[in-house]
């Protein structure tokens, strides 16, 4: 039973760096070395006769920054007055109090690396902050951010068709088949790492296996030139794809918005940009269409949900809906902000990056869409027993 | 004696996170906590009987990232085929094919953190490769890059005028006026952490101290909204000033487009973009006059000398000349570049970053110029014993 009124405070951070290795490469990179940071965030809270623990990850693709938590943020965190570090009420923690107090003497710009060890730090908070008040965080973000409305069920694709080595063309339709078994309609594939010929034997062999070219999405990782985008973009045209992500270098601008003028299905991007700077430049100059394009940012690459939430109010000055956002990276947090903030939905990686990604064991996916945990307070990774267990084991919990 | 012919090797990386304190405050941040990355490449060659020893810095206002050259960029490095690291001839380092192996499985966009400690790097490998080609490097730049023309003598103006604890207008005029009596004729000065009032009466000091607002630039450090900026514009337009150094954040580059339209004087900005895609992106979006306006780039924070010589070829495509670059950050590194590439000029550090600001000791500032080391092969630090010995002595060489 707890104590009305008891100021809370935050006893302990964990963090460390841990392995997220596999054999898989996109057009850019291979994953053999990636990690990723894990967060622990300890209050004196307690739930149920435990303490509130919070948790948090960063996403595939980057690496982790463990060493920037420990040397500079934390400080900000240990020096910080606990008080400031709260609501209102005193009786919860503020996620935006704490994002101020770790950006603090930090220039503005150079938004990358830091973005993405705050990004897993925020995510802990949020779920600390959404366990504290007893309720799963799409509740959270639908009653404060959403005048409390919120989508029982989310559209989520699954984010794979990754080059692996000895992998064939029937590998992939394998692999599009099985996810449709699984209940997906919309699937992702990467493109961009063979050459055009290959490349659209496989894209039209996952299309014919999703019934059609709508049910596909084609993923380049930022690795085309200028004219391969066009070349690319005019080779799958007639297939009506669901979209084409990241075609070129995530921060040219002027490529993108060039491709978009010859370019006439729907464009998606944005998993390479950390900041609502940066993202409002895309939207600005990146030549992108409100009306059929899609945006990715990863919440907890780009210095997190809090960060998100001003992404998110800074994209609706430029006349961009909530709808058109499709949080990247596939795992609990992202279905979180689908779901309480009406996204257009969210990225899911089922059996990639094990065991960070997917979601809620128990959920299953029918026709392309997930519904959310009712009672589980906060982003419920404890419905991930894996992960939950992968995770305290990596910050020497058990 | 070096024998001819023999294939080079990089026998060991040394690193630091190395303090660089200080009580100063500009618009955004204070320097209390500030560190910087100080890195050693040490290598086979042997000059005068010592081995040789590239060494290498970032700059000012961005932490060190000693976690990630350890845990990520180094063991690439280690892994690599030697011979991969060489040049053509074999005897002496590629800083390219380093540079390309550093970056080896990394994403795109995202261009913070990493690029800072890839640039003290990045600097240290040029360091060692001039001098195992037993040639200053404004020499190798102005041979290899720029036709063997360079500029003997390079505009350098003090990066000065800070907020600190219990100065006034009167100290301020006396820094100014210290400048002066140095040899320098542009200075800069902080603005925009005072009421606008308040930094009128401080800019009309310092400029009166320097017989004119054309001797006096302004730098706001990203901290105004646009209507601040043009605000103040307003207010400094009739001085004439050098120039209005980064006014609003430094990837809006809207709103340096619309503060251009209302300011006729000279913009300059760049310190806080990372890689060429984004420099590119201030110069297509952000309203910028090759003309006019400056462009600064700060060598050691964007991935280094590498990457920089990339961002002047790309500026070059869009019609920016050489001489629009001003190396932020007050080092040796920038000095090298403006005098090898012909740049415009770069900023000076004296007696602030001490011992990492400034140049070589022996070298007077004549008229607002300084000239170049003749025969010191490398960038160098050797003609700064103080930062000589505080590099060996924090890497623990001593």
């Amino acid at each position: 039973m707890r104590l009305r009124g008891k100021r809370v405070k935050i006893t302990n951070v964990r963090h460390v760096s841990a392995p997220l290795a596999s054999e898989m490469s996109n057009a850019f990179i291979n994953f053999r070395t990636m990690t990723t940071n894990v967060v622990a965030v300890e209050t004196d809270v307690v739930r149920d006769g435990e303490p509130v623990i919070g948790y948090g990850f960063s996403s595939n693709g980057r690496y982790a920054q463990p060493g920037l938590l420990a040397s500079r943020f934390l400080p900000r965190l240990e020096e910080a007055e606990p008080d400031a570090l709260l609501d209102e009420t005193g009786e919860n923690i503020s996620p935006q109090a704490v994002w101020a107090t770790l950006m603090s003497n930090e220039k503005p710009g150079g938004h990358g690396e830091r973005s993405y060890c705050i990004g897993a730090l925020d995510t802990a908070i949020w779920d600390a902050h959404a366990k504290i008040a007893e309720k799963p965080l799409w509740k959270i973000l639908s009653e404060r951010y959403n005048g409390g409305a919120y989508d029982g069920k989310v559209l989520v694709y699954p984010g794979g068709g990754y080059y692996n080595p000895g992998k064939d063309v029937e590998t992939l339709r394998a692999e599009m088949r099985g996810y449709r078994e699984q209940g997906y309609r919309i699937c992702k594939m990467k493109v961009g790492a063979a050459p055009l010929a290959d490349d659209m034997k496989r894209v039209e062999a996952a299309a014919d296996e999703l019934g059609s070219g709508e049910n596909l999405a084609v993923d380049a990782n930022g690795r085309f030139s200028l004219e391969e985008a066009v070349a690319f973009g005019k080779a799958v045209e007639p297939l009506k794809l669901a979209w084409y992500e990241e075609p070129g270098d995530p921060l040219d601008y002027h490529l993108n918005a060039d491709l978009i003028r010859s370019y006439s299905g729907a464009i998606a991007t944005g998993e390479n940009l950390f900041s609502h700077q940066d993202m409002t430049n895309l939207l600005r100059f990146g030549g992108m269409r409100p009306e059929i394009d899609w945006v990715q940012p990863d919440p907890t690459l780009c210095y997190g949900l809090t960060e998100n939430l001003v992404m998110l109010d800074e994209a609706a000055k430029l006349g961009w809906s909530r709808r058109r956002f499709l949080p990247h990276g596939g795992h609990q947090i992202g279905l979180h902000m689908a779901s309480g903030l009406q996204l257009g939905g969210t990225e899911s990686y089922p059996g990639v990056f094990a065991p960070y990604g997917g979601f809620a064991d128990d959920i299953p996916v029918v026709d392309g869409y997930v519904t959310l945990p009712q009672d589980q307070p906060g982003i419920g990774i404890e419905l991930k027993p894996k992960l939950m267990d992968e995770m305290r084991r990596v910050l020497e919990m058990n």
